[in-house]
């Protein structure tokens, strides 16, 4: 297909595509003249993942595309890519004192050891972590409990998580899904808890006026 | 305590705490001559929660004003600033289509209606879990068993965050508990999850080249 049956496929304007051709973020389509290229399902399928992961994930361009490249990987590994998915998108506070998010690392620290979580030394999630317990508080929260609460949530859902990346087809679905998958998931898991908490919230202290 | 001792305090510069007065995010001091103000402790912990909810939370600067005005009314109404806090965080997202949106919005209503969740029918919320699950959609990924796996684990964490409020001191403290709450908590979820991800996957992927 030429590049405006793609944008009409995937809704995405002519001139934006032609961006992300630019920045890497979409393989160039099939030369069939000098300035005429052709593109094919695979395009429509990797636009639909960069919007996604942009409009929904937030991510960067320069994360994106990092993906995207271990995506391409001849002989991906699953485990990498995930890795790649994942820290930036709740890293980088610069609100909360560098003290106390290195004894919150300490902290994060001790709770993988004590779960015996397989998780790098390096990783950023460990670093992102700290990030928030630190700046819980700062805010003067006691989150001692909620944090070990949390762990045990946290164990369920990466189970539900891996099952799903397993349900997809063949190495390359399993990618998509995991890279899909960890982006949306943290949507669509805090779309849910508003709704609990809502939930919870209206039986514990009752609903006023026009609520609901 | 001069303007210049709570921006020493907090961390936060004399500029951006002026901006924040102005924005009406932070009350005003109390005037002890025609151009100098007074500061308490008061405001200590407010421009720590700004400075979370600006950095962390990502929310923009007229939600917090709202989030705030709410916790600061007379007899504030824990429901109803609970629901401030929450769906602007993850709703807008225009890179999905409409008609699969309004059909997602009708399969997170029939999830809600089955397990009883006393959620208004106007909450944000749903229509932020109708975005994400139609962009699951539209990136061709069957998230059926996903939902109910994730709306069981949004039950049991909306019933933890609840008892975090719970365990706050005096309706003001619940409030705040509240906020900090719901806003950090899908960041340390997230993390946690990323962390427990790793460690499902490292163990059923294995650990290849030197990630850990």
């Amino acid at each position: 297909m030429r590049i405006a049956e793609l944008s009409r496929q995937t809704g995405v304007p002519v001139p934006t595509i032609k961006y992300y051709l630019r920045e890497g973020l979409l393989p160039a389509g099939e030369l069939t003249s000098p300035n005429q290229a052709r593109y094919d399902e695979g395009h429509v399928r990797r636009l639909r993942l960069v919007r996604v992961l942009l409009d929904i994930g937030r991510l960067p361009i320069a994360t994106i595309r990092q993906l995207l490249d271990a995506l391409d990987e001849p002989d991906p590994d699953v485990h990498q890519v995930l890795g790649h998915a994942l820290p930036t998108s709740i890293a980088g506070k610069d609100s909360v004192d560098p003290d106390s998010v290195a004894a919150a690392r300490k902290r994060v620290d001790r709770l993988a050891e004590e779960r015996g979580w397989l998780v790098g030394e390096q990783a950023g999630a460990r670093q992102a972590a700290a990030g928030v317990l630190a700046a819980f508080e700062q805010v003067g929260a006691d989150v001692g409990l909620l944090l070990e609460q949390y762990a045990d949530v946290a164990e369920v859902i990466a189970k539900h998580d891996l099952e799903f990346v397993g349900r997809a087809e063949g190495p390359e679905g399993m990618l998509y899904a995991a890279v899909v998958g960890s982006i949306l998931g943290d949507s669509l898991l805090a779309a849910l808890r508003r709704m609990t908490q809502e939930h919870e919230s209206a039986r514990k202290f009752g609903i006023r006026g026009d609520d609901c």
